[in-house]
């Protein structure tokens, strides 16, 4: 399999080389061949090309099997009015690749309900997947600015809403077959649509039950409900909110991997964490993210189920004994993380 | 003064006759001569007359010199492809007061914190203020839909946003003295054109730190560090979410109040808890979030600020010492909550 890299800026190229290391260790075990080419993104490829996804970089993610993201951002390149930004590599990246359904897995393992902000008896047993929408909605919509107003449209169609409840109800009905739409569907046209689609797209579904909430309603019911919740499926840009704020119930980032799928393309992997400046390049950043989005990329993009429930073991593992980086209450390197979970392989 | 109640549907009859009780207490005690009229809206308006905001409610609120509304909405009229919502009226009354600005405090009261999903350290010293943009974005911009595709038009003038952030500010500065704007300025025109506008409006305004947010973040934030936070302003929807978000930290949202305020009109005054129809008619809802929501009538609308930090106190007694409705963990009824806060007050 031909696997691309993208580094990108900040922590990115050190949480993806720990991820690269692991993912040649089970490469040489299970006997497989996995090719690796690494390319710029973000502002790294600002700063060496000019442009936050170049042609190279582009081209290569749609000839590979599928595409490992670090992270991409920082203080250097972060004037919102800038022409050219980081993230608009990573949106291009996504449109680019068609990857529509961007599925964020939340469970709190044990050791870290203490470092939840949650109470550890609301904890228990909150075990949901979010299937954001990804490539539509007010991120792609047309926009207009002048000096004294600006505009952006949310549009979507039938098909785009159709395709990323199909990936939601498919994964509730191998899951916990519950399946919650959020929308806003008292106040906006398109979570009119959203919420009409979705209840065309549950007749092909009878196992699943679907509840639809309100999108206010559900940033309530996430902390005061949690374990209520197996599959939530919604639009991008509340599907961005609402991710981030389940993120927050885990005790960490850093230990928290997304998987970004289409229908023709191997898929985008990325830890969800940010490019953390801040402990850039200090060999501190928490490579787990990261490693565990490998072992996403492995199950949907090659199919290689055993390998990557033998990843999430090891990372499990490591979770529960340690070595921890900081952010687990440790003082271990991204290195020393590596080693560790390279070790719990075997 | 001329106040118009809007008791609205479900629990809100009741809770609205218990604060307007509290209010006539506070008249008659003080000296001063309100003149209470009742209106329909929402659903109760929509059976009654077929609008969810008719005229002559429309004309009673512009004519009066604050309204404090109950609750809108209910199963009844819940069908979100209806042609008349009750939703509707609520919108449409905040459009026709002018009433831009959404003021939502948070404080988490001790005997609440247990009650509260966040850990208690958590809690210490959460005090802070939303000012929620209540009428531009998504919620009042052109909407399209045929069958296949649909559109929100988010959209916001300098105007528009100056007026709500200067709130903000003026708010902030007799606060914390800090203000975070909350904005997706990395992938949105509104937000950009929204986070200039705060970088001018904070000129005026030297004393008050200015942080941006984008709302991402800040759904993490308002979990993770929600003792760092004065004011926060933010978009019509962005603040839908992040209030709702806020509010469940608090324990219950059976106290929480919350005033809308324009320039020429005295405000629209309500509890944040909605029309709770399970439990409507029965004398079980919490009154308190409509007592506190008619002290910040008193305060903001008449200016009364003595008298609103009275019915404050009175809240802050019986929320510590009981009686307590079921959402506290109490067996009480809202007139036995009312009558409590009434004796509170002398
Ligand atoms: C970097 C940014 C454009 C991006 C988004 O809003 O989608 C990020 O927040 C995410 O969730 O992946
Ligand atoms: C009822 C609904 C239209 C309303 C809104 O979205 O503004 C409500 O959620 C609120 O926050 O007041």
């Amino acid at each position: 399999a031909h696997l691309v890299t993208l580094p990108g800026d900040g922590i990115g190229p050190e949480v993806t080389a720990a991820a690269v290391d692991v993912l040649k260790h089970v490469a040489a075990h299970h006997g497989h061949d996995f090719r690796f080419s690494e390319h710029a993104i973000g502002g790294a490829a600002i700063d060496a090309t000019g442009a936050p996804l170049p042609d190279a970089t582009r081209d290569a993610c749609l000839a590979a099997d599928a595409v490992l993201l670090g992270a991409v951002g920082g203080p250097k390149w972060s004037d919102p009015n800038a022409k050219v930004r980081p993230e608009q590599g990573l949106l291009a990246l996504r449109a680019a690749l068609g990857v529509f359904a961007n599925l964020r897995p939340l469970k709190v393992h044990p050791r870290l309900a203490e470092r939840s902000p949650l109470k550890t008896e609301r904890l228990k047993d909150v075990d949901f997947v979010v299937v954001r929408e990804l490539t539509g909605g007010a991120y792609f919509g047309a926009k207009t600015r002048d000096r004294d107003r600006a505009t952006d449209e949310c549009a979507y169609t039938v098909t785009e809403i159709e395709r990323v409840l199909r990936r939601g109800f498919e994964l509730a009905s191998q899951r916990g077959r519950r399946l919650t739409s959020v929308d806003k569907a008292n106040v906006l046209e398109t979570s009119r649509l959203w919420r009409h689609t979705a209840e065309q797209v549950a007749r092909d579904y009878p196992e699943v039950h679907l509840e639809h909430q309100l999108v206010d309603s559900m940033a309530m019911l996430m902390l005061t409900q949690p374990s209520r919740y197996d599959v939530i499926v919604t639009e991008n840009l509340f599907g961005d909110i609402l991710t981030d704020e389940a993120a927050a119930l885990a005790g960490s980032l850093g230990l928290l991997p997304s998987a970004s799928l289409g229908d023709s393309h191997g898929g985008l992997y990325e830890p969800i964490h940010g490019s953390a400046p801040d402990i850039a390049g200090r060999n501190a950043a928490n490579p787990l993210g990261a490693i565990a989005s490998a072992a996403l990329l492995l199950r949907h993009a090659l199919g290689l189920e055993a390998e990557a429930a033998v990843i999430e073991a090891a990372v499990e593992h490591v979770v529960a004994h340690g070595p921890w980086t900081r952010d687990l209450g440790g003082t271990a390197s991204t290195t020393q993380v590596r080693d560790a979970v390279i070790a719990a392989l075997d």
